[in-house]
């Protein structure tokens, strides 16, 4: 074969790869870097090609209080200068200018100047050590327990550098529902091995710790939190951990919540058992992040009490305690109020709780960009201080003074090739690094930035693209439960729709609990004459949320129980306006299809036929959600479907008969 | 319990009943006749309460050639006279003046006058004698076989009632892939009893015979129509039937068609058998209808296969010979052209044979009105002797003077408590009778008759569930095989699409066979320079049928190859336009479900929750259709949707993969 046809045949074969891509690559480019490099030669490699780069490293090099992560870029006698404190801000700047250059181009005279919002930016993985991912939609687990510490995956790395390219900084790599064996020597020296890959990409590592582990690890006779020989247990369980990772970020504790072991079982508080983790960390510059995710079957609001619980402990936790709390009152809902403990505990830094992976909006069988959803939470006003005190003040120190500020995203990363299963589903994790590093931005943005790195700078693809995505959570919500409904999900999975489920175990774990539909109306009156939830919330939210003609039209069955009859803004009632949202969210998961098909031709073959195919079932089980719902729901209201509104394909009784074969784990 | 509140209870409690009707009644008020009566006794019972009647029975009571069937409605002091030359004749006007009762009410003076257009108005049931029913999609057989002739179910007379209140005067027991069981003497003596029971009513009774009965019942060695021994045994077997039956009216035979046995097996012609079995019921008055539905592996074309077969035996059959010729020149599809044998056998009389059962439409699960398909049938012009002569024309005797003239419906009736599965297919029933006696009403007049007597005379309730009706048929072309596409039905059950079925045993038997989609194009070349087929149509159709910018849109695709950008009448592609299509049908069957939910209010609970459950399966399985057809054709045409078309819900491999656990009979 002669030279030219080689070179051709090498051409075209180069053509076909450019028209398949596995995904795998996510928003970079392709990895200059290599094992073992430091932050700096990193930080090097990743501008490589990219443009004339000096950096300047040192303490000073930034004006004002930047921080360590912060950094300016600027240009200087023809050359780009990345300006920063740390070689990890140095890092973060140069992922910056390889963001600009993959995204519409590095301007001329560049002159920013960036600091994250938050100092911790953290994913939280639901991963067990058995190599399953509770709520995980994208293969089983990264972490290769069974391996490490002797075989490093190559995706080690490509993990780090994806987070430090959005400026995540810390990762908890296992599941809240811990296991003590995640303490045990042997497992602590794979942690290690994980943490010697992440440190270069400036990754702390994080774990979730079981508060029983003195008992069913240590072997002692109690785990109470005022036992000195417990104490004693965690302080050199510290001590180990940090001989191994000196940098080891902390604790993440889930007690007395839904069957995990904490404080309260020996009688002592939330507080209690915090604090005496805390100290064993203390000396070494560790945190714990204690949840607030707590609820019993026996409260007459399940949506009041992380509140009830939590609000009386404001001051009684150490400065190294953060509260980790859910964004909603419930549980990571398509759509709810913000968490009323926002704002309310003025002593006690808070941090917000995402959930990147998509336990409750279609798993990544759907798409759902999620950038909407967190930025309402992130810019709700909390009162908490007077009109300003949003969510995102309450949380990033600006509002109460509280250091360290952290945010927290429950992580949708698996094995898949693509890392997320739906390739829209790395949107999820981009945009929550990235509002972590500044809940300023934008969700049009961030998509617009995520949708040019990813797949295409071609603004003919970018622009329809970008408002689908935009428009996509507001459709899941339509379709699954707008108006304020939540949980009406099929038990265990939460896939599909289960809005009759009424056998639970617990009465809060039924979706009759939340819907409260009868003959009388639907809604769970948490108003002053019912639940009193609405009383957690400082003025005039309260008052706002209490009056069914001033609540938000989006949180109205989250707050009151109204008759089918009752008249909404727009005339209609409520039940026809039930009906067409959700018609509305089916028309809006069918145009996504149109859309997607639309740009066929600029999107290479193996990922448009992906997404077509996840853009068909979610356009198909949103026909489902709205037949589930209605038909049941119609079973209470006894009301005509409105003119506007498509019939339901489906019955009732058949749609009950659905149970999925999904656990709540892969 | 006092006597006010017993009579309020029971008010109440008819008022309930009211609300409920599972159909059983069918288009007819209670019925006033009994066991026994004889002909003009039950047309009195018919009229009782609904006028003051006196009937006329005399051989001259009607002008000019009315037949016997004919009557005449008049009034004459003060009194209904209903006047007819034959007690029959009197049942039939009696069945008219209950219709003009029940849908809109009696003139003050009534002037009609009226005799049915076919002598022979007949049922062909496609039952086997274990209960079952070919192609049946309402329960099973209504004949008891093992009861008969001791007992004799209500429902015989039911039926017999029915019938005749629309006009059909013979029914045919028997499926036409005959078992020659049913020629066996205790068999003949339950055929007895039925025809007994129908006889009051007007209703003759005929059998399907298997051609090969003289060896599988006689114990021949041979069926050899031109055999003396075969020809005597036939002959015997008819006077012994006529013993019985003495009114007895014929046979229906499918021979040489299908696995069939016939007189081919012998070298001899279908003339030579037909006739045979002609002369052994010509002594008692009997007939023969002989089908002509055949077609062999072999030929290049199946749709020219009866024409090719027969065209050449005119002029040989006996007397009492009838063609019996399906509507199309292929097999009850959605839309065909019409058989050219209408017209082009000037000297044999031919029925056409429709499927009033639904194998071809969706069973008893989907609405499809099916007058609109019967009127397109017999109204088309075959131009055999110029305009006007219309496939009607060529059978009912006024074109080639052919007697008796005929027409043969396979029914949809079977032991469901409705008679035909969906309520509404209770109308195809009607509507084939109504033709049947009268070929030039029309389907929105049927429609009106129908839908008043059977439902409601309330116009809010007739006029958009009407309008729903006749729109129904269209809408399953459209969602099924619009343009002229045929049979690609999945095996077997004809049920659902298998576009991409092709390895059948026979090649006429997938469907490949019959779309021809390739990347060139789709659709069947029966043109002059493809098979021909069109040659079988006379002048001027035959140009307009070879010419795909004279040929009807809605035959396109039969008569045409054609590539997937040839552009149609409206400047779209072929291609869009076949999107376009499978969408507007399934738009229709929405519709439909919004139409029926309109009249909520103006049906009862029992059949409007029956009807609205049929009509969501419709809706869910027109999107299965069209994305089953339009993603298997894209993998053809390679072309994208259209702006205007929803895309699909489902995945092609997902839908190649069901396997519904239907028969071909119930």
């Amino acid at each position: 074969m002669n030279r030219r046809i080689t070179a051709a045949l090498l051409l075209a074969l180069a053509a076909l790869c450019a028209r398949a891509d596995d995904g795998s690559g996510l928003w970079l480019p392709a990895d200059r870097a290599r094992d073992g490099m430091g932050t700096l030669d990193i930080a090097r490699a990743e501008v490589e090609g990219i443009a004339d780069v000096v950096f300047r490293i040192a303490a000073g090099a930034l004006p004002g209080n930047a921080g360590p992560d912060g950094y300016a870029i600027t240009r200087q006698d023809g050359r780009i200068v990345i300006s920063a404190a740390s070689p990890v801000g140095a890092l973060y700047g140069a992922y910056h200018l390889q963001r600009l250059a993959r995204t519409g181009g590095i301007p001329v005279e560049p002159d920013i100047r960036e600091s994250p919002r938050y100092d911790l930016r953290l994913l939280n993985h639901w991963d067990n050590l058995d190599g399953t991912v509770e709520r995980g939609y994208a293969g089983h687990s990264l972490w290769q327990w069974d391996e490490l510490p002797g075989t490093l995956s190559p995706r080690y790395r490509m993990y780090a550098r994806a987070n430090a390219s959005i400026g995540i900084n810390g990762t908890v790599l296992n599941n809240v529902n811990a296991t003590p064996q995640t303490l045990r020597p042997d497992y602590l020296s794979k942690v290690k091995a994980l943490a010697d890959v992440f440190r270069p990409y400036g990754i702390k590592v994080y774990l979730s710790v079981n508060f029983s582990s003195p008992v069913l690890l240590g072997g002692l006779d109690t785990s109470d939190p005022l036992d000195d020989g417990v104490a004693a247990w965690w302080a050199a369980k510290a001590d180990e951990i940090y001989r191994l990772v000196p940098d080891f970020g902390g604790f993440v504790v889930k007690a007395n919540s839904e069957g995990q072991p904490g404080p309260q079982d020996y009688g002592r508080t939330h507080a209690d058992g915090a604090n005496m983790l805390a100290r064993a960390l203390a000396p070494h510059g560790g945190i714990v992040m204690w949840r607030a995710f707590v609820y019993d079957p026996d409260s007459d609001d399940r949506a009041k009490q992380a509140y009830d619980e939590f609000i009386g402990l404001d001051g009684l936790f150490d400065g190294n305690v953060i509260l980790q709390v859910k964004n909603g009152p419930v549980d990571f809902q398509p759509r709810e109020p913000f968490n009323p403990l926002f704002g309310a505990m003025e002593r006690t830094p808070l941090m917000v709780e995402f959930q990147i992976t998509q336990e409750y909006l279609g798993h990544s069988e759907q798409l759902a960009y999620l950038a909407p959803l967190f930025t309402e939470c992130l810019r709700s006003d909390t009162y908490a201080r007077g009109r300003g005190s949003t969510v995102a003040a309450a949380t990033d120190g600006t509002l109460f003074g509280h250091s360290p500020s952290a945010i927290a995203g429950v992580a949708n990363i698996g094995l898949d090739d693509n890392w997320t299963g739906h390739h829209f589903a790395q949107a999820n994790w981009y945009c929550f690094g990235r509002l972590a590093w500044d809940h300023t931005l934008t969700s049009d943005g961030i998509a617009d930035e995520w949708l040019r790195a990813t797949f295409s700078d071609d603004d003919g693809f970018v622009e329809p693209v970008k408002r689908m995505m935009l428009s996509s959570r507001e459709a899941v919500v339509d379709y699954m439960m707008p108006l304020g409904l939540h949980h009406i999900f099929a038990e265990g999975h939460h896939y599909g729709p289960e809005p009759w489920y009424e056998r639970a175990v617990r009465p809060d774990w039924s979706s009759v609990y939340y819907h409260r539909a009868g003959s009388a109306g639907i809604g769970f009156d948490r108003t002053s004459s019912g639940s009193g939830a609405t009383g957690h919330y400082f003025s005039p939210l309260r008052e706002i949320y209490d009056d069914p003609s001033l609540c938000p039209e989006n949180l109205l069955l989250w707050f009151h129980h109204l008759p089918w009859d009752y008249r909404l803004a727009n005339g209609l009632t409520l039940w026809d306006n039930l009906c067409l949202r959700y018609q509305a969210g089916v028309e809006a998961a069918r145009e996504f299809q149109k859309v997607w098909d639309s740009v066929e031709d600029k999107v290479d073959r193996q990922r448009f036929l992906h997404v077509q195919e996840r853009l068909r079932r979610q356009a198909r089980d949103a026909v489902w959600w709205r037949d589930a719902c209605l038909l049941y729901f119609q079973t209470h209201s006894g009301m005509p479907f409105p003119p506007g509104m498509e019939r339901p394909v489906y019955d009732l009784d058949e749609l009950k008969r659905i149970r999925l074969d999904l656990k709540h784990h892969n």
